[in-house]
């Protein structure tokens, strides 16, 4: 069924009726082409999840009736904040999108010293709202209750002053040549539900040693993901499906 | 440092030079344009990898010194055999790709009922050739010491006939919504190392109930991967991450 996710003013009601607006009317009536008596998902800001039946549309609204409400639990435990290196390419979006079905809470985009691609200034708000784009489509797809956020930082030292997280890893190659095994494990078992971890992974040229050891002089731990070489847009989807296999299956 | 993966014929010995023939002489003379004295790593089928240096160019082949010897561990303890239903579009190569930088040992494309696209018989051999390619390159990048395999199979029946596994599971989206979460968990502590997982995965059409019933009574595990609906492409690199993670790092 269509997912769509509503903003803060709308408060759906069991049995009621509410007024769906915005971009969701657009793509439910003219793309989806519904009709009244068609049903979609929508999910409000505290992460409930209506069911809702299209009595009529109403030029540029739709009234919708409630028919079911719950708050299915399908949000990771503990909430995680990929912070990745501005990357070349497609490679950000499908960081993005990948990282939205496999249930980022937040991504966050920074520059470093051995970024290959670089964001100009006067294209960065079009690229971050690209990359919120993409993260609402996959979110709506992967029946998520929360839209993930996207932004820039231009530097490691604003990327941990400004974000909000309890513990940090960063995902370091050289940890993984010295058999480090274990780092992710201890910060994961430290973690507690609803604490938030922040994941930092390089650009594909990697961060240089002084990065990461100011990062790790600020607390965030150095851990390698295993004794195999991945892709710099590949490791942050291994971190994540490490975290929902270890606080949701078992 | 660039790799290269060796035929079975050749076996490089610590202090010997041996000659290296086949496209990797190309790729490293005429792609990377090695000189004398430049190093590469070269792997043997028997998973020993070889820092070797170039003595000097003979026509197609190419002497090379070999100056260390070693066997890294650098292969999945469970080797796990992705099976995934044919998909549309760059979906098998993205499968094939993502998954050997995270460790499969095998990947098997097969055939079912709600398979929205299908590999013409004439156009099998060159689809498994390419992914073959694609395979040995992501192999190459991420350091394996394996080039995983890759293969068709037309049904269900025959994949589980002729695939060698000690235990397998299928990704089933019903038993996500059952809140099922800890089957895999179940099978992974039942595996010895070496013994290896049949993992399989519909395609973007899913699989059908009458399918996956099949393969229950075949002695295939039904398992969840979590509470969110991932897409055909993505499921597989969860389930690699998630024994890599259980298995290498726990």
């Amino acid at each position: 069924m269509q997912r769509y996710f509503l903003t803060a003013e709308t408060t759906p009601v069991l049995g009621a009726t509410f007024t769906l607006t915005g971009d969701s009317v657009h793509h439910w009536l003219k793309v989806m082409r519904a009709q009244p008596g068609d049903q979609a998902e929508f999910v409000t800001t505290s992460q409930a999840v209506a069911i809702g039946e299209l009595v009529r549309a109403e030029g540029q609204a739709a009234k919708v009736k409630v028919l079911s409400l719950t708050t299915p639990q399908v949000e990771l435990p503990v909430p995680v904040v990929i912070a990745c290196g501005v990357s070349k390419g497609d490679k950000t979006e499908q960081i993005v999108q990948r990282g939205t079905e496999l249930g980022a809470a937040e991504f966050v985009f920074f520059d470093s010293q051995y970024a290959v691609a670089k964001w100009a200034p006067n294209k960065r708000e079009r690229k971050l709202a690209r990359l919120a784009k993409i993260a609402q489509s996959a979110a709506e797809q992967s029946h998520r209750t929360i839209v993930p956020t996207v932004s820039y930082q231009p530097n490691l030292t604003s990327l941990i002053t400004q974000v909000d997280y309890t513990a940090g890893v960063v995902a370091w190659e050289e940890s993984a040549k010295q058999g480090e095994s274990s780092q992710l494990v201890r910060t994961l078992r430290q973690l507690e539900d609803g604490q938030r971890l922040l994941a930092i992974f390089g650009p594909e040229g990697g961060l240089t040693a002084a990065e990461v050891a100011d990062l790790q002089t600020a607390g965030i731990q150095a851990a390698g993901l295993g004794p195999r070489i991945m892709r710099a847009e590949t490791a942050p989807l291994y971190l994540l499906s490490a975290v929902s296999f270890w606080r949701e299956l078992v």
